[in-house]
């Protein structure tokens, strides 16, 4: 989020990431690009929010942190361009999963 | 909110933002305004509620201050037009994001 | 609510308000009616109820006090004509702020 | 309620009211009727539950008692027809307030 | 319930019912069928549920008993022939009301 | 769950069940399939979950034992076909009753 | 989930599997596949996440684990396709029942 002078902080359980388009081998050895292998998208948590409060108001902290790898859900978030790269926020209840290495 | 001799308080978890239009350097060092970079749009907060009351009434905080830049959802909020300015109330857990320095 | 020998006090989290166009000066000075100026609508708050009770029975007062001035939702709430003047219910959840001097 | 021999107790927080048509002055002290002034109608309480019970089961006592006058809502509640009289069944969450003297 | 052998056992709040038609006095003393007076129906409860079961597990008893006759809601309820005869089965928290003598 | 070497376990308060035609005798004597009385399909439990959990994690038991004959719900639950037999699961909330002798 | 040095961990209460298609014989001892037997499907579960947090951020664990071959309800869950493989995801509480030997 490199705006100059500015950076975005998620409010609540909220993640902000960044689509990326990873190279894969097949079983056969033939790197093809991720988008032809998975009808949902991956992509890189860029910021996090605080977490959400409970009912006590009490903070649940987000399940997640900068620089993991996840996997977005096919549908929801809100799309955001800044410095004409486009980036979207989620909750993060609303990611699948995470790329361990 | 200098209407004469009033002042707006958001109830409970709302808060009163004036929407801003910023102007950004691109990559390539030419200055756009921010609402051709995003599909958001980014207000300053300018005045807030006590905050909810949980089931036991006790008051849970708005988790935004007044004077911060706020990332604003695409919809909802309630529109206001005082003194010929536009400004909109927000309960605070739908605002998105803030624009940190 | 000067209805001869009969007052309304709204049940739970309930307030009764009656709205009033206030006069306000432009920066310009000149005065113009409070409703060629907002889109939503103020009004004063008449009588308000006990509060509404939690799982455990307990009350949570209202947020508002009897003489209020505050700013009602584009929607919603009942509307009664009781000796000739028009006043609304609403519940204090969907007021959406005060105004103070 | 007076029909031979039975009694309704309405169950949970439910309350049973009948209508009535008051007879109010207006400020030229014309004395007509109340369905013409008002757009909800009133009544008053002949019946109470006990009041509905909590997750922990304890009972939770109706804001109302026999005898009050109150503020139907304008929708809601279900119409009975006992010995000719017409009675209405509705939870105290939905009475609008009530008349005091 | 008096099928050979078997009876049934309502799981959880539900209650059992079979509707009846009462013969009533009106002022004038003429016997007339219930049906002709009410827009809802009355019932016996034959058979009750244990009750259903709170967030922690605790039972919380229905709210009625074998024997007490009751006002049915106008919608709702499962219908069920055993034996030639028909009965429903409600949700106690559904049923409006019960007679009393 | 007779399939050669599995068994299927309900998870949470899911109970597997098969329908049954039981033959009654009607007040006359005359033996009668059960399909034509009842509106609503009565079957025996075959397999129980363990019970779903609480907000605290704690284990609330479903309410019914294999062998119990259970009263099943007009809609709902989801048909199952193993080793050419028809099963359906229910969550337990939703069965409405148990047969007892 | 062999692709080459990523692995998924899905995130809160949800679960990773893999269909499968199995033989199994009937009553007259013939081999004919699942597919043709059973309405839902069948998979193995291949990853599971950490659980869902409570209101008061406590872990509720997956109420299965990797290996155990499970019952998918008839809809819903995400498909994802890595590595020329199928797989779905689903929250644990979706899963109709597991199998066991």
């Amino acid at each position: 989020m490199a705006a100059p002078g500015r950076r975005l902080i998620p409010l609540l359980n909220r993640v902000l990431v960044e689509r990326f388009t990873a190279e894969m081998k097949t079983k056969g050895g033939i790197m093809i690009p991720e988008t032809a292998q998975t009808k949902v998208q991956s992509a890189t948590v860029v910021a996090i929010g605080p977490g959400r409060r409970n009912e006590k108001g009490e903070l649940i902290p987000v399940s997640l942190k900068v620089g993991d790898k996840v996997l977005l859900p096919e549908w929801g978030g809100t799309k955001l361009e800044i410095e004409e790269k486009e980036y979207h926020l989620f909750q993060d209840s609303d990611i699948l999963g995470k790329w361990e290495s």
